[in-house]
């Protein structure tokens, strides 16, 4: 077990020490001038490695795309000085999500860059503004795939942050309303986020695990609570990657009877150890047809888009689709089929951060996390392209104490 | 008003003796062979013309097209004999919906021809089998898209027997499941269909205005009702033809606050006059941006398939777009854009025979009907020309006493 994280996959065991080295090391510019923010540092024995905290911006290591096409390699960037609202974290695990890869490759649109994916992010809190009262030096935070939100519109009150009809503002790559130009994510040793926007990490969960969770969980976690997923009903999973083993273990522990629909052959087996009853390979038409008009719900958790109407067609009358993988559009929706049963093509993002509290919860409540492989900083490239070729069960997990 | 309708913009009015002889006219074969069938003809003197019911199969005069590019031509069919369960009915009128002229032209798939149309029938009851115990002759009756389905699947059982998983039978062009052949609709001189699948016209009511009530009627009120459109809410019509002047009249009568989306300038103030709070032309994009996010419910009655994603974008979070129109392939769904307000894009085809009897009760209980141009059944032709060209205000209806 390692006594920085928890994790009991994790090789690079460090004491107190070393992690404070790697804490100093990591921010670069741990003496860097101050700017005035009132900060505290906690001191009781549990949140140790306290760590008297730097005022003013300071520096991280990241690592980042240059363009479409370019390997990532690390750069150095700036971190705004910590805010009385903010925290500081030092980032100790950041997943990779295959929307990183259309990011970093501008496939969805033109991005900024450097960009410096990652927005599933553990950290270590290593700084606090004056007001933050939900973090003390040494607790572990979680940052997903929003940092801020305009917190007085109709649904930021409704704690949808996610959807703010004024924007929010993503982990990376989106205009930074605090410092100017954008956002930079987790891939980078560390992050300040305002407090409200950081997810408390339970003691004792396996960290390195619980970073997809906050992107891959609460994205299949939301649409499960809202289409009330639940024991009798039968769930389908399409997509078996990063996002569809999230949704299968998460139905499942609703207790929802849950087939899987994947690609891969060699996935089958995972899904029935994750509990689904099923799993389908696509191509398998036959099968397909005869599950029509059986599914409660199903969620497609597809990095791109493909052939909806086969499984449109499995949805019981008023039952729902959720596309919770692709962004792009989609075409081939079957009117004539789709109207007789009532059936709904609906979508859904992410969750708002109440949510994302409580998928994090769910989760180490029932010992819930993501099967992860973790890498080294050094490894992003070769990841990406083992994501693009289905080649990962089923989160790649960047260890940046490895860098 | 007309004695043999009720419909005070009727102009053939008639007397019963001319009705009488219509009645037989119509039928063509009177006095043909009996083939055993029991049949009621009822004596009260409210049910006048009371008819001693013909036994046996009959034939029809039928307005049909020959080809996907034929012109309609009259042409004789047989109607079967009136079984235990049957209701034969005179038609009175037959209503034109624009998928008569996609199904009269193999626009959506093969049909078998001669193709006789007519979906939205009303019609006096000449005789009744011996089991029949919701007409009596003379009585006026209504049938829609279908005529029969299984009874025993789940869906029939639970009153949706246009979604019967054994499928249903439509009224014209489907497999015929009593006689052989394939069904014919109500562009024809009588009917004879299963008594549970013809729906009671309350007396008084406008009786050609009624007929579209059988299809444009229950096509879009099962949708308000399904998603609870009601006082408060703000609903989006998306055409304003035969469906949409329907959605309009039943969601304001629902006290939804409605606006009309038309491509046609001159029919704005149709849609006022019936209750809108406000009528846009599709190609007022800032219209379209500044109602972006504010509607409940969107009811699409589009004919073809139609640019959806600006209509996608007026729905409120967790709000429907409902297809009505359309049966074709629906594309340029944005994946991005309706994922992050959780947007639904559902469809909706017809109703169950008692939500189609609720229809036809609630528009006759608050005066409810069609706006209807009446025509010969020689008129059929230049009518599909006009309903292609948007030039009906809003739904022919055929008057098949004017043969």
């Amino acid at each position: 077990m390692c006594i920085r994280c928890n994790d009991p996959t994790h090789t690079a065991v460090e004491t107190n020490q070393g992690r404070r080295s790697l804490l100093f090391r990591g921010f670069g510019l741990a003496g860097a001038a101050t700017l005035g923010n009132s900060l505290v540092s906690a001191t009781s024995a549990d949140a140790a490695p306290a760590k008297k905290a730097d005022l003013g911006s300071s520096k991280a290591r990241a690592w980042a795309a240059t363009s479409p096409t370019s390997s990532f390699s690390q750069i150095e960037i700036k971190r705004r000085a910590v805010g009385p609202n903010d925290v500081q974290m030092q980032v100790l695990y950041s997943g990779i999500c295959h929307s990183d890869i259309h990011m970093a490759r501008s496939e969805w649109a033109p991005v900024t860059y450097p960009i410096v994916p990652g927005h599933e992010i553990i950290g270590r809190v290593t700084a606090v503004g004056a007001n933050v009262t939900k973090f003390r030096v040494g607790d572990i935070g979680g940052v997903g795939c929003m940092v801020n939100s305009c917190g007085t519109c109709v649904e930021c009150l409704n704690d949808r942050e996610h959807a703010c009809l004024n924007g929010m503002t993503l982990t990376y790559n989106a205009p930074d309303k605090e410092s100017g130009g954008v956002t930079y994510g987790g891939y980078s040793s560390s992050v300040v986020v305002t407090e409200k926007f950081v997810i408390r990490i339970p003691p004792g969960v396996n960290l390195a695990g619980m970073a997809p969770v906050l992107c891959a969980g609460i994205t299949t976690f939301s649409p499960l609570q809202h289409w009330k997923a639940s024991r009798g009903q039968k769930v389908g999973v399409i997509g078996f990657g990063g996002l569809g083993h999230m949704a299968v273990k998460l139905a499942v522990a609703k207790g929802a009877d849950v087939t899987v629909f994947t690609t891969t052959p060699s996935k089958r087996e995972n899904a029935l150890k994750m509990g689904a009853k099923a799993a389908v390979l696509w191509e398998e038409r036959n099968s397909l047809r005869e599950m029509g008009a059986s599914f409660d719900l199903l969620i497609a958790a597809v990095p791109q888009a493909f052939e909806i109407q086969p499984f449109m067609n499995l949805l019981k009358t008023d039952a729902t689709l959720v596309n919770v993988g692709t962004l792009e559009s989609i075409s081939g929706y079957n009117a004539m089929l789709n109207n007789t049963a009532r059936r709904n093509l609906s979508g859904s993002m992410i969750g708002g951060i109440a949510e994302t509290q409580q998928v994090v919860d769910f989760c180490s409540a029932r010992n819930i996390t993501a099967d992860v492989e973790l890498i080294r900083p050094d490894q992003i490239n070769e990841a990406f392209s083992r994501v693009v070729n289905k080649d990962v069960k089923f989160r790649f997990v960047i260890d940046m104490a490895a860098a």
